[in-house]
């Protein structure tokens, strides 16, 4: 398996956020593989889950990249800093979280 | 973009649960994909982020499927609910998601 570095997003967004704010912070996001040359991807979508272990969380971002300092990389970009300045204050609940995944046990 | 849908898992294990244990729990996790024919595939990964959004989670599982009714009928099988009795009590925090990702913002 290609090695890849994953960045997932899970967030809630607060109440008074719109949807027509969401959707342009998701523009946005999307955006941002247009000016940052270490995205290899990026993908998103809305909770569709049926265990109610959600816990509140209403969407999924993945950015991937090709390596840990791709990862790092991206996370000083001046684009990305200023596009976190824009969605963490229109979110209540946020985890980021990274990962090289592995199918091995 | 082939259509898939990703069922995340985050946890945070239980302190006084062993590396044993956890290492028990991930196998027996990634197992599952010799039960339950819906299951495209498993992959796994411990946290390497860097930007202190982890909220404490240390682990990521994903499993896909083909379609939302196969992701159903994976949460239903006998071998997954059997698989979540023995999982969920070892976790301190968990986050169980799923979405249908999409490129297009």
């Amino acid at each position: 398996m290609e090695q890849v570095v994953k960045h997932i997003v899970l967030a809630k967004f607060k109440e008074e956020v719109t949807e027509a704010e969401i959707q342009k912070l998701i523009s946005d996001y999307a955006d941002l593989r247009n000016h940052i040359k270490q995205i290899k991807s990026f993908e998103w979508g809305k909770d569709v889950s049926i265990e109610n272990l959600n816990q509140g969380f209403t969407h999924i971002f993945e950015t991937t990249f090709e390596t840990l300092e791709d990862r790092s990389a991206y996370v000083t970009d001046p684009a990305h800093v200023k596009f976190g300045s824009e969605l963490l204050p229109a979110l209540e609940k946020v985890v980021g979280i990274d990962y090289v995944p592995t199918r091995e046990p």
